[in-house]
């Protein structure tokens, strides 16, 4: 049901966790199913030096957020901003058409924190 | 939003994993979300020995199975019969109504690896 990449993120997830002085934060929540996804960005110079993130969702969430994680982490806000849950998913070598909702927590929790931070400078 | 219980099963949930030769085996899927639950059982003489799950859903599954094994665990399986979904979310100290679909798994997946042993004994 899952691929190899997905099993992969999901037991190993990368940028797990919180950042203490972020310079932006988003907070979304999946009406689906209830699920709650934090993602919190350091950003120097317009460039997203460390990202990390935090949920109680399911494991398609886990490793669809650790996949997009690494795709911008070192990149522009520009880039960033491009990252959707297409190309998440496309990155895992995709989800299962029931869990394609879980991944778009991701896409909308880095567009909900690259938000924050543009009202806060 | 989640109470000290749930936080607590969600960081270390009790009997994760598989029973290679189980005496009953109960596989089911949330069709709000499409997770899939697997809950394996060993029985001796009427009593639940060992029982072992495995789950890529969320922290509210996880934290809710890893509650209904504590539950059944040494019981009969008379016993085991009357755990339900509400005695699961009771022992949790509660869960958001939003997830309450999550602890819904538990309960099915024991009852059809309990299904699965009565058709093979
Ligand atoms: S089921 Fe809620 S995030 Fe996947």
């Amino acid at each position: 049901m899952y691929s190899e990449k997905v099993m992969e993120h999901f037991r190993n997830p990368r940028n797990v966790g919180e950042i203490k002085d972020a310079d932006g934060v988003g907070i979304v929540g999946n009406p689906r199913c209830g699920d709650i996804m934090k993602m919190y960005l350091k950003i120097e110079d317009g460039i997203i030096k460390d990202v990390k993130f935090k949920t109680f969702g399911c494991g398609s969430a886990i490793a669809s957020s650790s996949m997009a994680t690494e795709l911008i982490k070192g990149k522009t806000i520009e880039e960033a901003m491009e990252v959707t849950n297409k190309s998440v998913v496309e990155a895992l070598d995709g989800l299962p058409p029931i869990k394609m909702h879980c991944s778009v927590l991701a896409e909308q929790a880095i567009k909900a924190a690259l938000l924050d931070y543009s009202k806060k400078n």
